[in-house]
C-alpha cells in the first residue's frame, strides 16, 4: 500500500474495487488493517463487501478472493496525513518485504507498488535510494534496470537514483549492457515482436566525435556491440536531444538512457500520467505507479488510482495473463 | 552563410528571396562569391535579380538592397559537399566575422546565422566548441548564454557545448545568475511583459532534500534567491523529470537548464523544427538555425529554408523591428 501517510492505501482501494481488474485479476492489498480503516472513514470509500480483510494470510495462502492482508500490527492513530515519520518508513517496507515474500514463494503473481517516501525509509533505519533498490536487494537480483513503460513510449535507464557527478563512476559497459539486454528481453515479452533498442549517447551531440568527451566510444559504443554480437537490434549511441523526435519514436521500441532525467523527461512529456515503472532483472514481476505519495492531498479522497490501475495491467502483459493467481492448494 | 559544404548558402539563398523577409527588412549575405555561384548551378536555384553581388561591401556600405558581401576569395572547384576541409573552416569563420564586424559597426541590425561544421573549423585551427563561443570571442562579450525559443517553449542552457561530466565544475551560483537575468531579459523583450522563469535543478528529483547531490542549495537556490532581490520572477529548482510538463510550461515564460541536453530534450520535443537558437549577452543581436550541416543532402537542392527564416523573424523581434537597416549614408 505503499507509504500510510500518502495517498498509496487510498489508490490501492480505489482500484482494487474497479471492475476491470477483478475481471483480470484477484487482487491481494499488502497493508495495515488499522491504516486502512482509518482511510477508509476518512476517504468515505465505499467498499464493495467483496473485499475482506485477512490477518493470518501467510498461514492460509490459499485466497480466491480480493484480500487485505495485514503486514504490520500498528496503532495508525499517530500517523498525520501528509507527514514523514519513522513509523511510517517501518510500516511502508513491511508492506514490501510481505508482498515480496509472497511473490518469492509464488503465492502471488506480480507485485505492484503503490509510492513510498524516502525519507519516512531513511528515518525507519531503510537506507535505499528508491523501491528497485530495495526489491533488488530482497530478491537478491544480481543485477536489475528501472523501465518506464507506456503505449506511447518505453525507456529504461542505465542508471537510476544518484546526483548528476555521480553517473559517470557508475556507468559502465557492463551496466549499460545490462540495461539493454535487460531491455530487449522484456519489451520482446510486452510488443510479442524482436524490439528496436535505440540507446542515448551520454554527452551533448553523442559526444561530437569526441570533442565532448568520451564514455559513447570508451562505453556505449561497445556495450551496443556486445548487445548486437547477441542478436539484439540495439543501435546508438544517438544524441539524446534528437533521439526522442517522433521520427526516432516510430522508429524503435524501446530507449535505454544513460542516465534518471535524460530517460524521465521525454518519457513524462510522452506518456504524461500514463506511466509505469517496471523492475526488469528480478525473479518476480513488479511495476509500480510512476507518481509519488502526493502528500498534499493524502487521506482527502480526491487521489486518482489511474496510474496505479494501468500498474496492474502492464503487470498482467508481463506474466502473460497466463498464470492469474497461484494457490498453494 | 555557415559551412560552405553543407546547406548553409543553399538555405541562405532560398531564405532571402522569400516576400516575406524581403518585406520585413533587406537581407545582406555574407559569403563567398565562387562557393554561392557553384551552389546555384548545382541545386538549379532561380535567383530574382534583386539579389546582386557586392564585392566591394565593407567600402561602399550603404546598402539599400540585397547584397552577398563576399567575404574571402576562394576557388570553391575543391570543395566537396557533405565533406569536412580545412578550407571550408576558413571561409565559415571569415563569413562570421565580417557579419559580425558589420553588426558591430552598426552596418547591419541582427546576424543571423547558418549552420557550421566544428570539425572543419578545427581543421583550420579555430578551436571553439560553438558558434556562441565564436561570437563571445569576436565581441568580447563579459558573459553570453544561449537561448532557444520558439512559439511553443523558450530554454536557456546555464552550459552548453562541453562533456558531462564538466558541467559540475563550470556551474557556479554566477553562472546560474547570469544565464537567469540574461534570460529574463531577453524574454521580458521577446514577449513585452515580465517574465516568470523556471530554473531547473541539476540532480534527479531536484536533488531530493540533499539525497542525491548537493548543487540545488549550494548553488542554483542562491542564484534564484538573488534573481528575485533584482525583482526577477525566477522560481526553482524544479525536477527536470517534471518541469516540461504541460502545466508548468503554461505557467512558466522561459527555462533556464543546468546542462545542453536537460533543456534540449524538451525544447525539440515541443519545438520540433520551429525552433531558433539566440546568443544573449552579446552587444550584438544574434540568432541561428537550430539544426545542423546536413551534409547528407548538401548541394543537392533539397534543404528547406524553414528554421533560417524563422531564425531572422526572432532577431526583428529582438531589435523589435525599429531599425530595420542602418546606413552610414
Amino acid at each position: 500500500m505503499g507509504d500510510p501517510a500518502g495517498i498509496g492505501p487510498e489508490i490501492c482501494l480505489r482500484a482494487m474495487t474497479q471492475p476491470e481488474i477483478l475481471r483480470r485479476c484477484i487482487p491481494i492489498l499488502f497493508g495495515s488493517i488499522d491504516v486502512i480503516r482509518r482511510i477508509v472513514a476518512k476517504c468515505r470509500l465505499d467498499l464493495p463487501d467483496l473485499v475482506f480483510q485477512l490477518d493470518d494470510w501467510q498461514k492460509k495462502p490459499a485466497c480466491k478472493r480480493p484480500a487485505i492482508v495485514n503486514c504490520v500490527n500498528v496503532n495508525a492513530a499517530n500517523i498525520i496525513p501528509g507527514q514523514t515519520s519513522r513509523q511510517c518508513g517501518t510500516i511502508a517496507y513491511s508492506c514490501i518485504k510481505a508482498a515480496v515474500s509472497a511473490a518469492m514463494t509464488g503465492n502471488i503473481s506480480a507485485v505492484v507498488t503503490a509510492p513510498i517516501n524516502k525519507e519516512s525509509l531513511n528515518a525507519a533505519g531503510i537506507h535505499f535510494p528508491g523501491h528497485t533498490e530495495i526489491l533488488a536487494s530482497l530478491t537478491k537480483a544480481r543485477r536489475t534496470c528501472m523501465m518506464m513503460a507506456s503505449e506511447q513510449i518505453i525507456v529504461s535507464l542505465a542508471t537510476i537514483h544518484m546526483p548528476y557527478t555521480q553517473v559517470p563512476e557508475i556507468l559502465s559497459r557492463k551496466t549499460i549492457f545490462d540495461a539493454i539486454e535487460l531491455t530487449a528481453l522484456a519489451a520482446e515479452n510486452l510488443l510479442g515482436k524482436k524490439p528496436r533498442i535505440a540507446v542515448c549517447a551520454l554527452n551533448p551531440h553523442a559526444g561530437e566525435h569526441g570533442l565532448f568527451g568520451n564514455e559513447e566510444k570508451r562505453l556505449i559504443t561497445p556495450a551496443i556491440l556486445k548487445a548486437r554480437n547477441k542478436g539484439i537490434l540495439a543501435e546508438g549511441p544517438f544524441a539524446s536531444d534528437t533521439a526522442f523526435l517522433p521520427e526516432k519514436t516510430k522508429t524503435f521500441d524501446a530507449y535505454v538512457a544513460m542516465y534518471h532525467d535524460q530517460g524521465l523527461i521525454p518519457f513524462k512529456m510522452r506518456a504524461f500520467d500514463t506511466g509505469v515503472n517496471i523492475t526488469l532483472g528480478l525473479p518476480i514481476v513488479r511495476t509500480s505507479v510512476d507518481h509519488g505519495t502526493a502528500f498534499d492531498i493524502a487521506w482527502k479522497g480526491k487521489a486518482s488510482p489511474n496510474s496505479l490501475i494501468q500498474s496492474v495491467f502492464w503487470a498482467l502483459r508481463l506474466i502473460g495473463e497466463r498464470n492469474k493467481y497461484k494457490t498453494l492448494e
